[in-house]
């Protein structure tokens, strides 16, 4: 039985995430559910094609990530399941909420849409598919059915977001916020080998003169340091505080490094 | 081993979840419990009611149903255990929590009290039974105990809430705002059947004409809709927004609907 | 395979819980992990501690615990695991997260710093030592491995914290909030034997004379009670309310009980 990890824009206020879990435990009774996070900002695909994308390396290679933040529900957007080279496999709507967290797992083999109705939960809804398409099809993706058996090869995903490399000007990288997680950090598209040995960053109205720094603890408490964050990208941190609050940023603030000395 | 669903008003930051977790897993270590939700207001039995009901069905038939917003908790109100027609167990307060979904999944075969302390746990307190009757009692039944060794027979359920019918008045219908969720769509009390085949909705001050939608894209950004909702209920909805933020509106707000040209 | 019981700061809007239990599967795949909760205000080590106390004794004795509160993650801080008196193991930062609810599993018998490489994730960061260490760690006691061969004896662990004891002065006893809880229960630092057989209690600007209660709604709707909660401590609630809002109080308030008649 292969794990599922499970992300969606549910909430946990109403039932729904508990709803598609009956519906998995229906087809799948033994497996196991893994929720990633289901407070991505409501019909935010893009929010959640990045969430996603921090989550599924960490999973046991082979294991299930069903994902569903889907304004389109009940619209012509394709249902879809892809099997990556790591040999997880997705499942979840083609709205651009897949392929980053595809890409990291050594890109799509296959991609299916989910035209096979035998695998879909008897009583169907037009508004509900986590429930009554994309878990059932998860469930039976966890007890081994292949990805090809679940409905027609569907060509490529659609891929309307992709991580954003930073862009070189002449003496300066321009990158820009990510995403902004729950303590505050800002967690920015510069990877470490872009970073010059030595650099300053420039965002909002400050300037961070100390280059990388090795722990949240590094400076005083109150102060902004930069960081290689859990997800391999360099963050934005203040000791004791949050970077968003005190700088007033949000998604898609720019942020700038530039060697220093140069 | 039966799967065990858990609903509940203790929020998610305490532990009380996680004791009453621990408490099931002392008497029944397999068990495998799914949170429908945990977020039910303080002490709103009525909410409880209503979530309650909409998640049962889509649980594997005989599962077990824990459910505890339980403000008379120490008092004289019973415990109880139920047998359903469709073969699930339900577990919780009798203050009008329960009846609803019984009623879903077919209505009572048995009602029990929880008389017999020998299925509770051992250092048991007067102020969280979730962790001290309702938690171990759900695991025996997990592990198949008969409901009818948990206690004697109790009678009825006491039955304070319902899913009250629209009214029909000279030449349209009166029904009202169930429930608001996390996308602020409004959930109302009219099933399909109840609609006639051309109707407007009037909600607020909106009337909405165009009758129902299969999707919630079917309209433009920021205009309102009508659609049948995962409950199988008529909900209101507006399209990337918020149905209850744009009309102001929650739970009990009344919706009317009037055939179209009669 | 013991049961894994997880408490941390991470809240439940990023992927960092659903990332560790990812990084436990691969390690252990048949792993149960229950949340106890992950709302633990960031960085208080301290209101960490008390959760995790209040807690722990309702899982099956020989569970492990794993708790990341952690704001000194990267530095020089030790990771540890401990197994207690009760055959639990405990994972963790030597922050003085652990102690409190070590001592109520009946004290350590073994504290080991996690020095041994092997059982760790093998690409490990600084910055998120529960996804890479912590939880893969905790991942092989599940599965049964030794305390012993996770790294070295580190003799005490760091402890910070302690659950207050009441001072008592001439007539009278001054104790504390330790906690507010989500239904706004001021959770106090008083035992049931510390109290007299009658008492009034003085929190804020009110007094409540009644004694222990037996149940939350032992009063009228919107009045003062007292009574033994849930931790075996005595909670201060309001009936059908909020104490905390209704007296403005917050942690470390003071409380005073005084013998009633005295």
């Amino acid at each position: 039985m292969r794990l599922i990890s499970f992300l969606s824009d549910f909430g946990t206020s109403d039932t729904y995430v508990g709803q598609v879990k009956g519906a998995i435990a229906t087809v799948a009774p033994e497996a196991v559910v893994v929720d990633l996070t289901h407070q991505v900002p409501a019909q935010d695909v893009r929010a959640g094609a990045f969430l996603l994308w921090t989550a599924v390396e960490a999973f046991p290679p082979g294991s299930v990530h069903l994902a569903v933040v889907d304004p389109g529900v009940g619209t012509a957007r394709r249902a879809v399941a892809v099997r990556s080279a790591r040999g997880d496999a997705f499942v979840g709507p083609d709205n651009g909420l897949l392929p980053m967290a595809v890409a990291k797992l050594g890109g799509a083999q296959a991609v299916i849409e989910l035209t096979n109705t035998e695998f879909h939960r008897l009583s169907s809804s037009d508004t509900f598919h986590g429930r009554d398409l994309f878990g059932p099809v998860a469930a039976y993706l966890a007890r081994g059915t292949d990805v090809e058996l679940l409905g027609t090869e569907a060509g490529a995903l659609a891929s309307p977001y992709a991580l954003p490399a930073p862009r070189k000007e002449l003496d300066h990288w321009v990158g820009q916020v990510l995403h902004v997680d729950a303590y505050g950090n800002l967690v920015t598209s510069f990877t470490p080998d872009l970073l010059p040995p030595r650099f300053e960053v420039m965002v909002g109205d400050r300037r961070i003169r100390g280059g990388l720094a090795h722990s949240y603890q590094a400076v005083d408490t109150g102060e902004l340091l930069a960081v290689v964050g859990s997800a391999g990208l360099l963050e934005l941190s203040v000791r004791d505080g949050s970077a968003a609050m005190m700088l007033g940023l949000e998604r898609d603030a720019p942020v700038v490094i530039r060697a220093f000395g140069a």
